[in-house]
Order: C-alpha cells, then structure tokens, then sequence
C-alpha cells in the first residue's frame, strides 16, 4: 500500500474522474506532469450484485474513500447530466453523485462537474459522440495499451471526465497585452523602424 | 464532550431523524427506554450562508458525523419525498440526502425513510396536517417545554420522523397464538370447566 502510494508522488497532479451510477460506477485516475496526462489506473464499481439501495451507496462510499486514501488526487472530476428520465431517477443518481462526493469533500479535495455532452466535445470534438468513440480516443490521446482498455465504458468516461477537467483548467491564460498596434506602438515607441 | 456521550448512554435505543434540504436541514434525536420515547436534541443546520453548493453538502457531511459521533444513535430515520417540482431539484436533494446518508452508512448504521405523509399520519393521524400541527402534536406527546421549541419547523420535523420510525418498529408482534376458539380448546383440553 505504502509502495503503490510513493509510486504516484511522481506525478505533480492527480486527477480523479468519476461517472456516477447507481448500477455501475466508473472511475479514472490520470496523472499530470506538465502538460502531459497519463492513465494511472481506470476501473468500475459494480453495483448490480447488491439488492439493496442502501448497500450499493455505503459500496460507492468505501471505495470512492479507497481511491482518495491510495492514490491522493488532487481534484474530481464528476459526470453529471442535469437532466433525467424523471424525478425518481435523479432522485437515485443524486443519492450516488452525494455519497461520491461526501468521500472527496471530507478529505477537501474540491469537485468540479461536467455535462456528459461537454465531455464528448471536449474529448472528440463532438458532443454527440458515443461512449465507444469517447474510448477510442482516449486510447489514442493517452496510448493506452489494447490490453489496459476496460470493458465496461463506464470507466472510460470517468477518464473522459478527468481529461475535460485537465483540458479545462489548462487552458493559456488570455494575453493581457496591448489591445491594438497603436497602443502597442505607444508603449514601446523604440519598435517603430525608422529609415 | 466524553460526559454528553455517557449521558446518552442512559437510553435503550437512540434514534436520529433527519430532515434533509439544501436551504435548511433539521435534525432530532430520540432516546428510548423501554417503550417510553423521549427528545435528546433538536436542531437544524443552516445552509443558506454558503454561496457554494459544495459547501453546503460537505457542512451536511460534517455535521451529520459529528452527530453520530456524539450521540451514537443505532438507527437513522429520513424523511425522504417521492416526488419533487423537478429533475432539477430531485438531483439537488438527492445529494443532500446523499452526504447525510454516508455519514450514517460508514458507520454502519442502518437507514430507514418515510414519505412526508406517512409521518405526518403517524404523528398527528392525518396525512395532510401541517408543519405546524406536527410541531404541537410532537410537544405533547413528547411533553416537550414551550422553550425548547425550535424557531424552525425543519428541527420538528426531523424529530417526527425519529418518532414515526420508533412507532414503526415498535409495534407488538402478530400474535403466533391459536386462530380460533376450537383450536384453543383442542391445545388446552384442561381449560374446558366440566361441572
């Protein structure tokens, strides 16, 4: 435990994503250093084999919990469609997105949300997008090995949702130079070439 | 902070009611002996200070722990709508319910939910009543002091679903005995009076 925990200090930033589901939950963890992300480890929390409500949210708990106290991301990233079939199920998805997000925010990590569509966009550049598209190019931008690629792509979106999130938060900051030549030639008169 | 714990520890069963919102969240705790019911504490935790949504369900989180912490309740009991304005909403108090049923679940304490009208049927015997026929209702038959009357309804209504719970799981057992008079008689042949 205390080995694989050292093994992620190489990494200058963690970021964990998450799609939440109350049958199947998807996490990923990608690992920054500069402006290179790399897959530290991807997978799902199946939800199917326990009957009740209850247990499926203290499951998403534990080890939503488990994978803050292994790998110490920094930020979640979280899937979150805003809107649902009905009230029922966001009632549902709700309950899962709160359980998920009470292990992170009691140990401060801070969360940010992505609409699925935003995801695709920001991952294929088109939001409309399928889940096998999604997965086909998070294989190719972060050059998966075939063998490391999950079956269920409910852990491929949570990846999705972690590179949106670095993809975001890296973004340049806007240039905050003079707004036009003549400005520009104003404050620095010694650049105008004169014969 | 030892000495309220082993106050507590007075009572047979304790159970915490929990009134989740994303404005306000009340809370009540209920201890039991034998099959006497009565008020530990009430209150609610405000929300609407925090600007961030994130904010509101770690101070839920928080103080939700703190409260299992302290008082060490066996049981939580929620008062959990089942239909709501809208998806929107629905996603909202799912994740308030979320945190507050994590907190609970990692500690292993089981969870049990009833609609607004089933507590306000068990309480005051009519669906419909309001929050504050509730309120009066729980001050009598918890012989509650006028000046431990909380300002806001949330609190009581918390509490009410504390006492719907202890009403639910408190109910006498079917009887296992003979179904009729004839099966009586057969099983206890020497209570038939012969003159």
């Amino acid at each position: 435990m205390t080995d694989s925990i050292r093994g992620e200090l190489r990494y200058e930033r963690i970021i964990m994503g998450i799609d939440p589901g109350t049958n199947v939950m998807g996490y990923g963890l990608l690992g920054v250093n500069g402006r290179t992300p790399e897959v530290i480890v991807m997978g799902v929390i199946e939800l199917n084999k326990f009957e009740s409500h209850y247990m499926r949210l203290h499951r998403i708990f534990e080890r939503v919990t488990g994978l803050c106290e292994h790998y110490l991301p920094d930020e979640l990233a979280i899937e979150a469609p805003f809107f649902g079939k009905n009230v029922q199920s966001m009632l549902k998805l709700g309950r899962a997105q709160g359980v998920a997000m009470a292990a992170a925010l009691s140990r401060d990590i801070p969360i940010a949300e992505y609409a699925p569509l935003s995801i695709k966009q920001a991952v294929t550049g088109n939001g409309q997008a399928s889940k096998e598209q999604v997965a086909n190019m998070l294989r190719h931008l972060l050059a998966i090995p075939e063998e490391r690629m999950p079956r269920l792509l409910d852990a491929t979106d949570a990846l999705a949702a972690a590179l949106t999130h670095f993809y975001e938060t890296s973004k340049p900051a806007v240039a905050k130079g003079p707004k036009s030549w003549a400005q520009f030639l104003k404050a620095h008169p010694e650049r105008i070439a004169r014969k």
